[in-house]
């Protein structure tokens, strides 16, 4: 898969509008929200799809959660509530090749989740 | 929140189309189906929302990322494509208060995903 848009952006080679970052995981908003809020949380380690996970790195991909659950309870959206979406491949939607949770708030998500 | 549906058929209480089971995680068919492959993957610990994990539960929230991805590995659909989907409280669509996973896919997922 090679280089992606959001491994060039965790190197600070091009711009993004940066929301959290810690040892692991950067987030930073989506350029085409479908919510109010709409954050990405992305391992900082690439790893191309859900598919491509290791079984050593179910705390890695936890920490995407953690993360986003953090962040909406700092931005006071937590009890009112939010979805967390991991597309993989095709089907799912999945455009950039590097693991990424959507963070979708501020508005009732509905169902089906597409 | 009190006992949910989800630890009733953890405890195998009421019935439910179980596809996967480890130490950690239970995964069963959704009885209202969004997609022709739309599977629960919840923990056996009952944790009421996203919003109720604690920083040591990453593994164990990650578990259910890899048990999806493996379900879909193993299922013949991973390269195809698939979505992972958790809703938190109201506004994210959360019915039951025990985290769950959804797993869909079987068909194109649209976008926005709700």
């Amino acid at each position: 898969m090679g280089d992606t848009l959001f491994a060039k952006i965790i190197r600070r080679e091009i711009p993004a509008d940066i929301v959290f970052e810690d040892a692991h995981v950067l987030a930073f908003r989506d350029i085409h929200p479908q919510a109010p809020v709409h954050v990405l949380f992305v391992p900082k380690r690439p790893i191309a799809t859900l598919d491509d996970l290791q079984p050593g790195d179910a705390e890695l991909a936890g920490r995407l959660l953690l993360a986003a659950a953090d962040y909406a309870r700092r931005e006071g959206f937590a009890e009112a509530g939010y979805r967390t979406v991991i597309n993989c491949n095709q089907d799912g939607g999945q455009t950039v090749y590097h693991i990424h949770l959507h963070l979708l708030a501020g508005r009732a998500l509905h169902w089906p989740p597409g």
